[in-house]
């Protein structure tokens, strides 16, 4: 079977494998819908990957059609439309038993696609513990959302989770590519009162309204700190997620943030030291916290973000704006994942 | 009445004030005991201070008798012997109602002592909203311990309660002065298993042992790092407090804690940046908390706090090895604990 | 000035009393608008009620104007317009520093009104402490909206809070009247897929749908607990609240409630004894965990959920749809909520 | 090979069935010590087991030697002396990824032993998920500590757990047999300063001073909630737990809590209905929360525990005051459990 590696830092390319074989509880996917992601782009562009065997295949986002199963799967058979998210732990550590999931065997490693084993982007891919890690594609939820879920929504979703967002909150999203989108969105479905987005494009300004952005900051206008203190009426905000941007902007959400609250990473970060100006800090005891994680994954994750999109509360199909129609289409959609034109928001191809 | 103030930077001095006066829900205490505490060296002789006013009276540690009452105030009477803790917040505001009262009226404001009046180095001193910031001397606890608790003891046991120490865990506490004492006492009290305090005076460190440390690593056999990696088999610990050290202690702390778990910071930090490691913390994305407070105050926490030295579940009283007896000796034991000789763990003045 | 009183039990009658008087920290409001609740009704015709004293001013819902404030208030001047919150508590007490304000000085006391002092049914009225207890009236946010937002919506929002509904959940809402609602409203802003709201008056049904309610159970039309099994696939519910019914809802509640999940209860019971049924509960062992409380009050409260309003997210001026305009009215609105006619969601006086 | 099963209700029988066999991922314990818990006194004279098969191997607590295992286990070997949890859950169910292993696969699922397949009153017996389920048996922890950490400790400490015991906190434990000694232990070290434990046989109060009990309640020197109310100056406690008793006991823990805290329930209770009484509980609005569950297991929840006792910090081994030493002795050992002598705290066999 075919599928696209890193075959060296900056290097993508296609390889052809075997297809992959179940082991007696996992579950082999014949692709009908992948997306490349940020991190991939990360994984094969930068540093990050230089850990990676030269015929790795990438990708973390897919949906699919049950091939084969292993003999003790149970809820799973051949021909069922499946979602598969980017993170499918080994559930059955002293980790991922502490809610630790994402790192159930040493950091990240709850991304086995990548980091352990080929990944999303070939014709076929392997899912461990089929039963834990797979959830069905429920009537009602279209491929086009169903592939934005398994990573883009429980991530942002998750960013919004980790700040804390509660009911009336003022919230700030730095950052509106598809996980600010899905931050924005997530916040708004826990309650916030107001969400500031922080961003310039036009039309992902457009979308990060629709999914519940009520201010936008443009950086291009003037100070990000200043405008969001000016917009809180120098308050600033209950709880910040970072979705975009670079080092600085950890400090700047920390600027913004008010004492005794939250601050959430989403980004992928490969400096090597990160500054936290501690002006903002109060000396390091003004009772900021700063949290970043991988999202959730597993199959009890996906059936709630599921129900949420099944219930019409979000619609993330709309991240997606470069769409592809074949399996080959898939090296372009990678490049502009890549090349980031300007009204990028989220390439996807749609093989069904 | 006579006072210890900052009266420049570098420059503590005496000064003759007015004795304070009650409001309708406020007291006025006299001094028994005094103790000087490392953040009003921070306040005294670093950049911190600069915006005191010049006849500003330091401190915020001590135990005293009421001496008057404001006329709204139930629970105290004159002749009572109090706990004066470190923080004592207005309550009434709206961070206050949302939990985050040390930062009331804004940053670090829930500690008016130091920050926004005179404090407790004079003969007499105001504490507001006395029913809600006073707790009663128990009996069966004695002046030296009650003082270690109002700011040493809540202080370290909130790095432990900041840390999120469980049942079992292995933690990692950085510095042994006395926070860090504290801390090793929080996090035994919380039911840590074992407890791995870095420091290397052999007087702390027998100290450190009494409160619950159960292995000490000292940062001159070696490097810190590796030492704790070697002692918990290369797992790292489940939580880490850091009560000393520098800058770069808390990169230590990062890289020593597991994924998924917190590090709570106790430091004043007077760097205008903090430089954070993000190999420890894989790329932003590694679970990692990062949290820095002051202590809780009041007298709900004092009084929690009092009950566990009264049922001699701890003796915070053996902090102190600076023993001083009169009014005027609140120098030399401030200038102790600016100095800092080998064996110090903390001064303290003690008049009743 | 006139108020309306218990004058025993199941008699309220009209008082005349002295203007009330404010405290230094304390303003006394001009009503502008008021409304009976269900707990009036249970303290005037119940038994609950029979400790209180014959010319007990009732009530607990109310907006006002500010018509003089004490000395200490510093953010509330007279002529404002604000917003009371039933619960105005002492904040300065240790159950409130530890979080549980609504008993800040033994049971239930965190309503004064009521059950400590006159209430809001009356020309004038007191508030304790008016910089925590009182909200400004925001710009965009009518009389009627406020209104229900000082208890209606604060209670029904935590009942969906206590009963942790979280992201993708399926919630049960026993219960549509004014908190039932609410509690639609308030699982719905959480972030529920699914809300089966347990009702059948038509003109409840249908706002319950407007307030987020994606399945309605109509008791009248079979078992309840089958319903609901049937319509959540016999998997039953992540979160229930008990927002009207009685005694046995709580057991119907325990029925349909997943293990590991928590029930919420919103009814006042005046039974001496409720009956829990130990089947659904695995012979207590099951994991469903039960609450029950008052709703949260003071400033911050209310400045969160009136952000609410403004920002759009919820309208609980909707509720009101029995109404009156002037004071005499008062009677009138009460003993509507008394006999409650078939299509009462809840009564109000609005006097500007 | 020979085990004891419930062959009817009342009727404890020896049986001889297979060896049983491991699955890929599971392991066959040879039993090294065996203890009955008070759960098989109910499961076998009560009609809590009327479900159960006629040859149902009973037990669920011990420890033993893996004598063989799948071949995908990876850290147990053939030889490793091992902890077995009561609770050994499928770690890959929705419910478990949400926290909720004790209810994996429906009601109290997450213990098969006894519920869903024979247990460990056998020479040999089946544990599913090795990898997941077992723990080695650490140096320094003996055989008889271990076998009480595998359901006696950890339920005990889960009841403290559960009740929210917190730094300072006085708490009631009511019953004083195994659970509730480590009741008193688990809230001692989450450090509680007060312990009230209910109950009166001399050797298990004797126990209970040793596990941190610093009051003891005896029923029959009088009203059990006036006792505690007097010994808490009437202010009653922070947290309940129930590990004795009958329904009523329910009520007294309510009327002794605090309002805002919580009861935990650790008692199998056979009734139908539990009686809530509604006074203490403020008419359903008093914030007490009622809680009950079966204990944690796994892999992670045992060597969080086994580090307690390798470190010292408690000795559960002290709960076993009825010895035995044959494989036979074990229907002695049940028994006793059942027959309950005065002195009786925990039977157990100890085959090495």
């Amino acid at each position: 079977m075919k599928g696209l590696a890193r075959t060296g830092r900056g290097a993508p390319g296609w390889v052809e494998k075997e297809k992959p074989v179940a082991g007696p509880r996992d579950a082999i996917i014949r692709a009908i819908a992948i997306a490349p992601c940020n991190s991939d782009v990360h994984l094969i562009w930068g540093e990050m990957g230089n850990f990676l065997p030269g015929d790795r295949i990438m990708g973390h986002e897919a949906l699919g059609v049950v091939d084969s199963v292993g003999n003790e799967v149970r809820d799973f058979k051949v021909g069922d439309r499946v979602v598969v998210p980017a993170i499918t732990p080994d559930w059955s550590t002293v980790p991922s038993q502490q809610g630790i999931h994402q790192h159930c065997n040493g950091p990240l490693t709850g991304m086995p696609f990548d980091m352990l084993k080929d990944g999303t982007f070939a014709e076929y891919f392997h899912v461990n513990d089929a039963d834990a890690n797979l959830a069905h594609l429920p009537d009602g939820v279209t491929v086009e959302q169903a592939l934005m879920v398994v990573d883009m929504m429980t991530t942002g979703f998750y960013g919004a989770e980790m700040a804390d967002v509660k009911l009336g909150d003022t919230v700030a999203v730095f950052g509106i590519g598809p996980v600010g989108q899905m931050a924005v969105a997530g916040a708004h479905l826990l309650g916030a009162a107001r969400i500031l987005a922080v961003g310039s494009r036009p039309n992902l300004v457009e979308l990060a309204r629709e999914y519940g952005a009520t201010d936008i900051v443009d950086y291009r206008k003037g100070d990000t700190v200043r405008q969001i203190m000016d917009l809180t009426d120098g308050q600033g905000v209950d709880a910040v997620v970072v979705a975009g941007g670079n080092a600085s902007t950890i400090g700047e959400g920390l600027t913004v943030l008010k004492n005794g609250h939250t601050l959430a990473n989403l980004n992928v970060m490969e400096e090597a030291t990160l500054p936290i100006p501690l002006g903002p800090m109060a000396f390091g005891l003004g009772g900021k916290t700063i949290r970043g994680d991988l999202c959730p994954g597993g199959r009890a994750r996906m059936e709630k973000l599921l129900a949420l999109v099944k219930a019409g509360r979000i619609d993330p199909g709309k991240l997606i704006n470069y769409r592809y129609t074949t399996f080959e289409d898939l090296l372009s959609a990678l490049m502009v994942m890549h090349d980031k034109p300007k009204d990028l928001i989220k390439s996807a191809v749609i093989l069904e």
